[in-house]
């Protein structure tokens, strides 16, 4: 069921102790939005605790000291929790492992995909982030963004639309953002920290990936095989291969961008994305993988060179 | 002297022919603004004449089919010219080079250093672009903002805020482009059609640049030589080396990116970016260049080594 704005304002009045958690594998939404309603709520007098599965990432680093953050491996509910909000996530199997529990659900979330798994919904898909939804929750509950809860609700905003750059940047949130800017949040110095900052491990790496990028079909499918050796070369990890794809992708008469990453002897990892028609779903669905429509990826287990062979085969179909 | 913007516009309404012209080495706020503002009058019913002084660069090429642009080498003024408008330009001598005239001259602009050369002057420096200006002016003029001129609008101020994510970003500038996106204006495809769209030789180009790149003072310098070799292993261009040293700069821990270009043989141009603290402003003026205390640049005459050399020393000593 879907409960108006109100109705979760309300309901969390009601309550003065708050577990929150949000998705596994926490990026800048899902953390900023944490923040910034753990926040909020303290500053209400609640007391609050954030549930993470392990430390942060390296990107999220900036964030590491502002929160006692809770982690899941020893992580235990006490007698007087009332209420667990879940954030930004889709289902009940992509929040971190939690103990056995009565608490009553509030699930405030953005992805189309939402299940509903909550005592509480409140499921807004036209939102770019999820903590666009914590700032219209925060001016419902009559919480005023101060600050530190308009650079969290920033972080959130900045890191789901690539900085505005991506097709789910809408009207209301960048008016949100002016009135932050307004407030003294400096937006260009949270894209720094958040989406312009790289270790040098993976720019080493993208010299590797760029110098043995390969192009097919005229130009229309750029592509990289990354092995086991090439991480090696360039001190880097499989996290650091995150957006390869969508690199390769914005070349110029570029339709496809392909990564073939062998996470470990036999392991390959597909990343496809795609511009104006190729359905790379669909590729990927051939491989026992998913995704969108222009993004996609597969795990396969298999020969690295046999598979490379095999995807630029099923994609070349497409571009007939 | 600085006029009003109902002043510009009252100027403006009194003309029935005019000339637009931005600054040379045209970038998308430029050609955007010139085209936004060009479009305009000419649906009011005015004959207007767009300037350029070559074919547009690569980057700019989805306008190519937009208007029927001059070029300066077989310009001549038309006996009926009324108007010059220069966009974008902080002197005379940054725009193309046109034939002796005495037309009256409208200076619209957004660079703090401006030299005031119009018969009337605009200078905004809070402007992030001068599209935003132009915005503002057709409002002023009471003329609609059509989907054609909106986009026009929104190309120059993604140009010039990198999809804001330049510190320039303001809030007006944000709640401009709401009312564009709430237009049907496509951020998101200007975005990939004008920033996100690069030629495969400037790919093959950073595959050898990030391969070839060094640090230097724990990590703090990262910096790389692009020697004429180099640009030819990439088929690439000195046009393809923009943004290097920004590149490098956005590597964690590095406080100046440096990239040291033969642009030909014994002349060296230096590109230098710094973060936080190191004026590089002042180290571009030792190589009798100059810039921004954050972003610098100078042409050198001289031996490639005995530059690269020289220039790492100077930037260390801002280190110590």
């Amino acid at each position: 069921m879907m409960n108006s704005l109100k109705e979760i304002a309300d309901t969390i009045a009601k309550y003065n102790q708050v577990v929150i958690c949000g998705h596994i594998d926490p990026d800048g939404d899902c953390l900023g939005s944490m923040l910034a309603l753990g926040t909020a709520l303290k500053k209400q007098g609640k007391k609050v605790r954030l549930v993470l599965e392990r430390t942060l990432p390296d990107n999220l680093s900036p964030l590491e000291e502002d929160w006692d953050y809770c982690y899941t491996d020893d992580f235990v509910f006490e007698p007087e929790d009332q209420l667990l909000i879940v954030l930004d996530s889709g289902a009940l199997d992509r929040i971190p492992e939690l103990p056995p529990h009565k608490l009553p659900i509030i699930n405030i979330d953005h992805h189309m995909s939402n299940t509903f798994f909550g005592d509480y919904n409140y499921v807004d898909e036209r939102a770019a982030a999820a903590g666009e939804i914590v700032y219209l929750l925060l001016e419902e509950m009559g919480i005023e963004i101060d600050q530190k809860i308009g650079y969290y609700i920033a972080v959130s905003i900045i890191s789901d639309t690539g900085c505005f750059r991506y097709s789910n940047t809408n009207p209301r949130i960048l008016r949100l953002m002016a009135d932050l800017l307004e407030m003294g949040i400096d937006t260009a110095s949270i894209y720094k920290d958040f989406l312009a900052s790289h270790p040098l491990r993976k720019i080493r790496l993208r010299g590797l990936v760029y110098s043995r990028m390969k192009t097919a079909f005229d130009g229309r499918v750029a592509w990289v095989v990354i092995d086991q050796e090439m991480l090696k070369e360039a001190g880097a990890t499989v996290d650091d291969t995150g957006s390869i794809s969508s690199e390769l992708r914005d070349i110029k008469g570029v339709e496809v961008g392909v990564s073939i990453l062998e996470r470990e002897p036999g392991l390959i990892q597909l990343g496809l994305r795609s511009n104006d028609y190729v359905p790379v779903n669909e590729v990927a669905m051939i491989f026992g993988g998913g995704g969108h429509l222009r993004a996609a990826g597969a795990r396969v287990r298999g020969d690295l060179e046999e598979i490379s062979k095999k995807v630029l085969q099923k994609i070349g179909e497409y571009l007939e």
